[in-house]
Formats: structure tokens, C-alpha cells, sequence
């Protein structure tokens, strides 16, 4: 992944990924690209966490299943990043695997690349004050993405973990933009005075939201991406029933994104409506809005073909023949013969 | 694959199959091993077939999921078999990816391993004589499978193309037992005069079943085996009604196995529950029964367990280093630092 990152450059590659997005769900037609809602295991033994996998189907040409685990004390406890996946490429005409790629940095680049082409439609025109609540590793995509849409005036920054607040200073370092960190009691100060709202928290199921609702700019656009769970919220649901919220996959916020909270309300248009039909949403942008993004297996499908075309042009990666070529295909035990096995 | 079952042995990699499935299904607890239905995407572009995904959780200690495409025309358009399966376990501790492994012929085995529980508890005692319909990759695992539990007499075998039957003969020649081709028009014959029968077909939805209902003798037990879609079915209803029905997990043969033709119907104890009961159900073997094998996402959790144990073993496979050693878990772009890129 570094290979490739460091042939194609950062900006580049989640430039690649914006625009591979943008164009995917342009013309997106869910009888020729079929997703199915995440699903998966939850457990609390050994620990909190789940594994889900994520699968799509792209008709005539290929399936992907991104195999995503979420273990909110892995940073803490493990030193590894909250967020793990792999995603898988199939074709479909045999069936054959055709790729592995590890999608932990993917997860987040495609997270901030929905959060781009959100806030482009949705948020005032810039320089824009950026607000995070939660600066783990999704902080430094969403800030990075929305920096390839928005010019960026400032960030303000706050976590329940005052360290790790500090240290996202450093990691977006690169962008050039200042980072002020605002201490978590002062959240609602930090909520009032941005233009752009992103929530990429862990907090607990039952503990939401992240912020009280209270004082906000008219035209605020919030980026709800923390990683989903049944009961985790992260916006109140006083300032959503104000708000135009655009859920990226309708049926699964209902099941796990701030979408929770608004069985029986009006919601606003999916991701692919919203960017099929920006122009006209872009009068919203006056307007207090709310992306809910659960992550979506197209969103998956459409990252692991950019990075695997990357690939295949850089020469990155470990070829594995998997796949067993068998001199009879009616011949299991095959790949036993001829060596005096059988 | 093959540098494994080269260290192992062939029928000792599919005694341990057999030996890990059965201690596991008998002490097999829905609370603690939690498996889901398989579930997937069906297509007849740009051909009949199909991509699912089996996944398995062992509370507390590892998810597999095994991504299996079924595609019939594989080994006439393409020579590939028809089953294409990989399987990927990962720790849920962390949710790291342990392991990927091909699972062709771990499907193939792990099949023909279920079909030899069945056949062990249910078949009359050996020597059997063994019918084949459907003269595939997977004749040849239920064949050698049978022959681990039952001296095998000789094989009788039939398939709709008669070169795939003949072929049959030099695929288990290894085994050293007489194989006769038996015309397809003569099913009926060799269905009658067997004592173990396996269908294995790839007959299409709504073409079934694959012999009709005639003579057998009053203790045939069926391993009914063939890759499973609604719609298809190998054993005529009327046999079904009159046999104790096994099926390997319930709710998935009801909605795709033999059982799609007994809803509402009595059926016979689950896989785990006549391994665990084996001598009770023992008292069967005199009767008509039938072992409605749809596949089970824990014989696949126990395959990959097995031939991972092997391939560490024995220094098998290849090592990649897919997860993200990050020096700092909030900062997905570590993997780019040190070398100027950021």
C-alpha cells in the first residue's frame, strides 16, 4: 500500500478516489450494482468488537466483500487502529478470486472521499472552519478530504483523550492548516463557531450524542462517520430533526447511523441522489445539514478497483496463484498428480 | 495446497477432517459457535452462477468466512471446476486477517468429510456397494470420504455426459476399487442395487429430481450433495416423504436443499445432533435415510483450521504483511512517514 501511495501520491490517490466516487454513483443503477447491508458478527468476549462483511455486486463484470473488523479498544490495548479490513475481488464469470487488498487505510481515504463529495454539495462555499469531535484515525481523512473540496481556514479539534487531541496537530501537519485544539468541556463553543462539522468518534452504545445541541452556524454541514454500531449515536436528535440529513445507505443508518433516531421522519436524499442531483441540493447549502455515512460497499467496490488498478500499473503487490489450475477440472486431487502422490 | 497435502498424505488430510468435524460437531454449542446462513449474490450474466459467503464465528477466538462461487458451465467453457472457494479467518481479538487459504479442494474434502459422518452413523455395515450420480469434482471426495468409514465393494456411476462418467474411472483409480459406468438411461437399475447412493449434480433449477422414485434397497442411505440454488432438488419427493431426512443445517436446506420439498413436513435430527447421537440413530441404519448436505459454514471453519494447522506446520503457504504495523494507531498515513513522502 505504501508502494502505491508513494507512486501515486496522497493527494492524488484520494483525488482518484473522489472522483472514481462521484462518477459511480452518478450513474449509479441499483439493478446493475446490487449491495447488501452490512452484516456480520458482534460480541463482547474477548472484548468489544464485531467482524461484518460488506459485500456489492457490480452485474456482468465482478463481486467485492470487504471483510471489516471494529475493536474500539485496539489503539489503546493494541496499538493497531480501530478500524481493520481486507476486501476481496471476484469475478464473475468463473468465480476465481482475483485480488486481496488490505483496506485499513482504504476504509479511511473512502470514508473522507463520502465526506468530500458531501460536503461539496452541502457546505457553504469556503475558506471553511472545520470542527472535529474525535481525532483518531478518521479525523485525519475526513480533514485531508475536505481540504480536496474546501479551502480550509482552520480546524478546531477536541477528544475525550486530551493526548490524542494534541497529537492530530501533528499528523495533518502536512496539509499546512492550523489546528487549534479545544478542550472536550468546551465542545459546544467549538460547534458554534464552525462551518463544517465532523463526528468520527468511538463512542459507547447508549453514551451519545457526542455534543449537546445548541448553538450553531445557520448553514452548518456535519460529517456523522464515527464506525457504526446498534444504540451509538453521535448527533442529538434535536438538531437532526432541524436538519436536512442525507443518509449515504438508507436502510442500514436506519439500522445503525444517526438514522436511528428518525424512524418515521422525512430524510433527506441517499449519497447517489445527492450527487446525481447536486445542482439542485446545492441550494441547501445555506441550510443545517447532516451527512449520515455508515459506509457503503459501493464505496468499497469502487476503492479497491482504484487501488488494484494502481497496482497493476505500479507492479505492487504479491502475485499468489490461488486458483487451481487443474489439467481436468472434474479432478479435485488434480494438483496431486504427477508427481507420484496419486 | 498440494505442498501440504503432499506432507500430510491425502487420506490422512481427510482423516483429519473427518476426525476434527466430528469432535467438533459433538460438542457443537449454537451459543458459542455461531454460523450464518450462507447468503450471496445470484446472476445469470454474463452466465448462470453465483458468489456467497459462509461465515463462522468461535466466540472469543476467530471468524471464518468463506467466499464460494458456483458457476456450472466452468468446466465445459472453461476448464475450471465449477465450486471456486477461498476461505479468510481472522482473529477477533484485534480483527486482523490471520489467514487466506484456497478452498477448492477444501470444499471438495470438507464435503465429502460431512458425507462420511452421515454415511457412518446411517449406511448398513460394509462392504457397500456405492452409486454415483453426477460424475464431477465432488464424486471423487464423496467417493474416497465413503471409502474412509465403509469398505467400499465396488462404485457404481452415471452422469448425463458419458465421457465426464468413463473419466471417473482413472480419477479414483488411486483408490483401487472397481468402478462400472452405468447409462445414463439405466439410472433407475444402479439406484436400485446400491447400498449408498450420492448425488452430485449440477442439474438445473426446476430440472429435478435426478432418478424418480423405483426400487432401492430398504436400508439405501443418500448423501444428497450436489451444489445447492431454490429451485433444485436431486431426490424425488415421494423417496424423501418415506426417508428419515438429515439435513446438515436446517434452515438453510429448507430454503435451498432437499427439504425445499418438505416444508411442513417431520425432518430428522441436524448434522450436529446425529454425531452427537450417534449411537441412537445407529437403529436407522436399516432404514431408508437421507443426508441433505447443503454446506455448512463450520465444516469450513474447521477445514481452514486444519489445513492452516498443516501449512504452519509444515512451513507451507506465503507469508504477506497485509495489517498496518502503525507506529501510532490514529495516523492511517503512518505508513508513509520516514521516507519524505509526508
Amino acid at each position: 500500500m505504501a508502494d502505491i501511495v508513494r507512486g501515486v501520491g496522497l493527494d492524488q490517490l484520494l483525488d482518484d478516489l473522489i472522483d472514481a466516487l462521484a462518477a459511480r454513483l452518478r450513474e449509479h443503477d441499483p439493478e446493475i450494482t446490487i449491495t447488501h447491508d452490512r452484516n456480520g458478527f458482534h460480541y463482547d468476549k474477548p472484548d468489544l468488537g464485531l467482524v461484518e462483511w460488506m459485500p456489492a455486486l457490480e452485474a456482468g463484470r465482478q463481486v467485492s466483500v470487504k471483510t471489516v473488523a471494529y475493536h474500539p479498544n485496539n489503539p489503546v490495548q493494541r496499538g493497531l487502529p480501530s478500524v481493520l479490513a481486507t476486501t476481496t475481488l471476484h469475478d464473475i464469470t468463473s468465480g476465481a478470486l482475483l485480488a486481496l487488498t488490505e483496506s485499513t487505510l482504504l476504509t479511511a481515504l473512502r470514508t473522507g472521499a463520502a465526506s468530500a463529495l458531501a460536503t461539496d454539495v452541502l457546505a457553504t462555499d469556503g475558506p471553511v472552519e472545520v470542527g472535529v469531535i474525535g481525532a483518531g484515525a478518521q479525523a485525519v481523512t475526513q480533514i485531508h478530504a475536505i481540504s480536496r473540496v474546501r479551502p480550509v481556514a482552520r480546524v478546531l479539534v477536541t477528544d475525550t483523550d486530551p493526548a490524542v487531541a494534541a497529537s492530530l496537530v501533528d499528523r495533518v501537519a502536512f496539509l499546512g492548516i492550523e489546528v487549534v485544539v479545544i478542550p472536550c468541556e468546551q465542545v459546544a463553543r467549538m460547534v458554534a463557531e464552525v462551518d463544517v462539522l465532523c463526528t468520527c468518534t468511538s463512542v459507547d452504545p447508549g453514551c451519545g450524542p457526542v455534543f449537546a445541541d445548541g448553538d450553531h452556524r445557520p448553514w452548518l454541514h456535519i460529517n456523522a462517520v464515527g464506525a457504526d454500531f446498534a444504540g451509538k449515536v453521535e448527533v442529538p436528535i434535536e438538531l437532526l430533526l432541524r436538519a436536512l440529513v442525507c443518509p449515504d445507505v438508507v436502510s442500514q443508518c436506519l439500522l445503525e447511523g444517526e438514522c436511528q433516531q428518525l424512524h418515521g421522519h422525512p430524510l433527506g436524499p441517499d449519497l447517489a441522489n445527492l450527487v446525481r442531483d447536486a445542482p439542485t441540493y446545492r441550494s441547501r447549502a445555506r441550510d443545517l445539514t447532516v451527512f449520515d455515512s455508515t459506509g457503503w460497499s459501493l464505496e468499497d467496490l469502487v476503492a479497491a478497483e482504484v487501488i488494484l488498478g494502481h497496482a497493476e500499473r505500479l507492479d505492487a503487490g504479491v502475485l499468489v496463484d490461488l486458483n487451481p489450475a487443474l489439467a481436468d477440472p472434474y479432478d479435485p486431487y488434480g494438483l496431486l498428480r504427477g508427481d507420484g502422490l496419486l
